[in-house]
């Protein structure tokens, strides 16, 4: 059986490409980081999709240490700035270096349970504001991890190039169930819908032309 | 004031670099990781020096993660091995992905001080059993530090082509403080002198004609 690891933070990407990689019939081995984030709770979100998909092999691991770097409105005392990702200020929502180090720990776990495929989930509409979302990234990380280890680790991105309106197409030909998907940066009982990651999530299920079954603040 | 962010674990070669770069009228970030290593005792010897030499911008993160993956002599309950580096057991000293986990929060680190140079002791006698101390390594994390972040980050490895001779000959002229640096993966009060941490560090002293200041399990 084809085994991967997957970078599986609860929201509607990382979701997605859990669902992806059971239908190509992989068995995946799931890690989720809480890194002090204020929307952890995207955490129990992954843990209610990890239950319903009835999955053994899922592990979390604290990274403290991330939030401890600061600076950043998704761990710190900062407001979240609402609006479109392609203003200024979502470069508030920045965690400094954080897919390396989220790719990092992957990369050790995977060498840990002899799982040398790593997935995540990262996507084209974070290019503009995120620097470690940008296809240079991720392809200067590919060469990195065939070196640092014995043997090379294998690191896809396969959602790259796709928009989020792509990916949440693709996940409802999946049956993906995005009720358990989290994806609001505040972190509250009910998402805002009116943060950079709501206001993107609710434009890729509209341009779907489908209903987004997360509740919203009215 | 030339700046630099140092990967400072309290060992001989991050001691070295440091008294290096301020020889070079740096001023120096030094960044110290816990995580979990059974030798945690190399952080109050870091702190040894950095009191010793009055230096005010030292910041430790904790990776306690990095004990939870686990499978490390260093972090977990398994046997350290003695002898040489040389020999298959040492394998069992590898912390999985460990350079490009301290590396990449080093990273983060220098993002938010503002100080894109990094500086680490990796050196060449490592290469054998470390697949993260390799040069082939080195070079590909230069490339993925120059494309993390918004403006590209610079890391160097002065000592990579350097035996622990050649380094330690280098701290003497510099006029370093090695009561100060601790080496023993053990961990216990005093210095084993039997793993292959203390044995490389007693044949560079020895090849040095120089007496190790450090006290050693007669």
């Amino acid at each position: 059986m084809k085994k991967a690891v997957l970078i599986f933070s609860g929201g509607v990407d990382s979701t997605t490409l859990l669902y992806e990689l059971l239908d190509n019939n992989y068995e995946v081995f799931p890690v989720t980081f809480f890194y002090g984030q204020r929307h952890k709770r995207e955490i129990d979100y992954a843990k209610k999709t990890i239950l319903e998909l009835g999955l053994k092999n899922w592990i979390g691991y604290p990274l403290t240490a991330l939030g401890k770097i600061g600076g950043s409105a998704l761990t710190d005392d900062i407001a979240v700035p609402e609006g479109n990702y392609d203003e200024d200020s979502m470069k508030d929502t920045v965690v400094p270096n954080r897919n390396m180090i989220l790719l990092s720990f992957a990369m050790a776990h995977a060498i840990r349970v002899g799982v040398l495929d790593i997935y995540y989930g990262a996507h084209a509409g974070d290019h503009a504001i995120y620097p470690d979302c940008r296809e240079a990234f991720v392809d200067a990380m590919k060469v990195v991890a065939k070196v640092c280890h014995y043997e090379p680790i294998n690191i896809e991105a396969p959602y790259l190039h796709m928009t989020k309106e792509s990916i949440v197409e693709r996940g409802l030909v999946l049956g993906v169930n995005y009720a358990n998907a989290w994806t609001c940066y505040k972190g509250e009982a009910l998402a805002c819908g009116k943060c950079g990651s709501c206001t993107e999530r609710l434009e890729a299920f509209a341009l779907n032309g489908e209903k987004d079954p997360i509740e919203y603040i009215a």
